[in-house]
């Protein structure tokens, strides 16, 4: 019994350790992968990137137990560079005091490797849910951003990333006010708003998008709209209207998506696309296939068409490790120059090919 | 007994888990509010400010037992922006070789949102402590900007932030020492030397600064003397004098607080001012209603007296989480500018209004 | 029986938390000097360092067992200023639309004091490991640089580091992968290589290197060769052959090093340079002496000879915090511009002395 009440009493002194850090989880992820560039005039590009799946990241989270069934929580989540120091090297013009452009000088700051390189620019935000729902402030990933990795095979990540190609309807939203209802028989309904902060100019720049959703069992649907207006105030610089889902029949998951894109951008071409996607993930004894395919139909003045053709293969080494490998080609028309990218990189070329580790923590 | 001992023997693995990591302890704040900021000639600013009570922030810290009641610790906390990815724009001039201004450009970098935009930037430091007080080495609050924050209702925070009018006294303080005594009935001082680090110049920018503090049940004084070296190293460019204190009558707190700026900064007008300020604390019976008046003097040439009032409403949805609003107004008279802020931003106008919640953890 | 069920169940609860965490750790060191140079024609710089002995840093790392003896683990590690929140001011050229320089300007980056200036900048790699060794990809210390820091006396740091002289063979490498066999008698062997990355130029400013290292008892010995070529893919920009090792014989622990350094850099003098190291390692009652004397043999046209003699004493408090003082000075012979420095900082002459408390976590 002696035993017991020593461990009793030092449990209570642990207890009390768990408790004053129980409010903070940290987790994150590494991944490396070796990236092969091809298709650029100036040559192959062999690198390591630090995201080919998803950014490398490092994040803090917590949430509080307000009572009632309200619940308030936090996120904040940065970006980090894991293959490399080297700074972002920006050309910069310089101005004369008539402002006239005089020369150019470049400035290098520190590299972030994702979320508009900012510290705990991936996303950081404070939420309060409970019956009501959920609202939440900060930056945070956009509705457009969430369906779309949702339906995408390769979960916006790889080297077959959809947003090489296809609009991520903000991807993530600064200044941002978030809500999302409680789910009735499936269905969710969200609204949210990124305010443009321009003094003086409360429409400038401004995102305003809806989504309804639907999960249930294998079944996922998704309708987005997102409109952007231009900075000075006046007009819809963007408006993207998405819409996909994926079904699960168990030997295959079958990912399609149609999204079209317009708007009147200042000082730019009308803008009018629209981008189809059918996807497959052909789950294998050990790992997955990934595999999509892309068009994009530009209907504007510009004409530039393109398609794109991705392939992955993901190997799990444990629940926190996988080994994985993929591949994508874009076939550019009418002058359009889409490059292959992954999760973190625009890519140089129009063939890229990858083959890496992520390990999440 | 079976189970207990399995227990013991988990326990003691945990044990060394929970002693391996116990050296360091995560806290933080996310703060997010609304803030409409008025009476600029541009028009309102409508924006989410990432830290209205204080800046939201990011902080590790431990302490170490050495025995025989000396104590080793460390503190280090980095400020990040709650609500934005934006990078901090900055307009730097262009020199020829002969050093006349022959243009500018901008350069952008990654925003902290507070802590002169570093990382760790709002407080990095290490401390020993035993029976001869306690001694500091490194970027830490100055004992003026630790006073004011004390006598402040709001903190130095929210929109009626004393900061908007009243000078810190040093507010953080790269490269400096600082030592305090243990309390005697109540009292302590402390004196703090901030190098100024110019190489064949010990005493240019050199701060050097003392306090004596009382704190006893319902009392609280401060008096803090602050003297900042220009950088040349010959004379004073800014010596604050800061006397103050709060009595807490438990129906109402009041605070006060007279502060006396003089020096002669190099290249500057002269300096003598006097700031005077009175507040409350209300306790409801839910919530606290904050309010005070700022009186500030100029006595120089340029003769930029201003006023504030102050008034918030903190009301405590947990231990960790409250909801806050705010409002200050400030009469800028003969010509003066000061505009209406909060913890972390300077503000666009005379007027501002803050709702929003913040959640420590 | 009841309260070790109690604490079982309670323990429980705690084990899924301490589950669900422990595959982070997080570490750190802050280290705070008094910097005392003088040798400078300016005169001398008293200030206050963040990192004399090893740079402040914070870290988070884990591993996971993939079963089977394999392992997968992360190491991502930034530095941060102690000392200061000032920011890295640089001047940069200003070019016009011809090339030419028409004047300069300053850009202002935040500051992480060590790690090319750069979040997470110290170290950042994924590792998996297991019977045939193991490899790691990212930015990591270079296998020149473990190995100097296991013979230098001062481990890379202080007033007397050696890389005040010796080059680092690399230092840290992005963008890098290495690999290293299990260890057999005592000996094991490496190899890396870091990628230039550059697009239509696999050869171009990149590293390859490889290691045999013996360490048994108390006996350590380390061969590297190092060797970083051009960035335009042609020649060889700087080979390194670095050879030495430790001695511990009780009473006195004896450190020696040779490193030769040749290459062709292109645009610049032609490299042959060759370093001796001789040095000890004495424990008193209390604490260590640390002493060594380093030799520079400038070969090559510019004939910058130079010696370094160093000293330092270090003194626990604890298991975790040290008292230190170091010393070193360099005399430069035909008109070598060696300074001494730190583990973070280049120094401004060429005597130092530091004295400082560093403590890890």
């Amino acid at each position: 019994m002696k035993h017991s009440l020593i461990a009793f009493a030092a449990l209570a002194a642990l207890s009390n350790l768990a408790a004053a850090q129980s409010s903070v989880t940290i987790y994150g992820k590494v991944d490396l992968g070796l990236v092969v560039d091809s298709g650029n005039a100036a040559g192959k590009s062999v690198r390591i990137s630090s995201g080919v799946s998803g950014g490398s990241r490092l994040g803090f989270k917590g949430v509080e137990d307000l009572g009632g069934g309200y619940k308030a929580s936090f996120q904040i989540e940065t970006g980090f560079c894991a293959d490399s120091a080297a700074p972002v090297v920006t050309t910069v013009p310089v101005k004369n005091s008539s402002g006239a452009t005089i020369g150019t000088t470049t400035t290098s700051v520190p590299n972030f490797c994702t979320g508009s390189n900012s510290f705990m620019g991936r996303q950081a935000h404070g939420d309060l849910s409970g019956a009501f729902g959920s609202i939440s402030a900060g930056r945070q990933y956009s509705l457009g951003f969430n369906n779309l990795s949702t339906i995408d095979p390769f979960g916006e990540g790889y080297s077959a990333d959809i947003n090489n190609m296809v609009d991520g309807a903000g991807l993530r939203l600064n200044n941002s006010f978030h809500y999302t209802t409680p789910a009735f028989g499936g269905f969710t309904a969200s609204g949210e708003v990124a305010l443009g902060e321009q003094t003086g100019n409360w429409k400038g720049a401004r995102v305003t998008a809806g989504s309804i959703n639907y999960a249930s069992g294998p079944a996922y649907a998704g309708l987005v709209v997102y409109n952007l207006d231009n900075t000075n105030g006046s007009g819809t610089a963007r408006r993207d209207t998405q819409f996909g889902g994926t079904y699960d029949f168990g030997i295959v998951k079958v990912h399609a998506l149609a999204e079209k894109a317009t708007g009147t951008p200042t000082g730019a071409a009308k803008l009018d696309t629209l981008d189809l996607m059918g996807g497959l993930t052909i789950p294998l004894a050990s790992g997955s296939v990934l595999a999509d395919y892309i068009h994009h139909d530009d209907k504007g003045v510009l004409n530039h068409d393109a398609s794109q053709l991705g392939l992955g293969y993901v190997y799990p080494l444990s629940k926190r490790t996988s080994i994985y490998s993929s591949y994508a080609r874009i076939q550019n028309r009418h002058g359009a120059t889409f490059t292959v990218g992954n999760a973190t990189e625009a890519g140089t070329g129009d063939k890229a090919f990858s083959l890496g580790v992520v390990h999440n923590f």
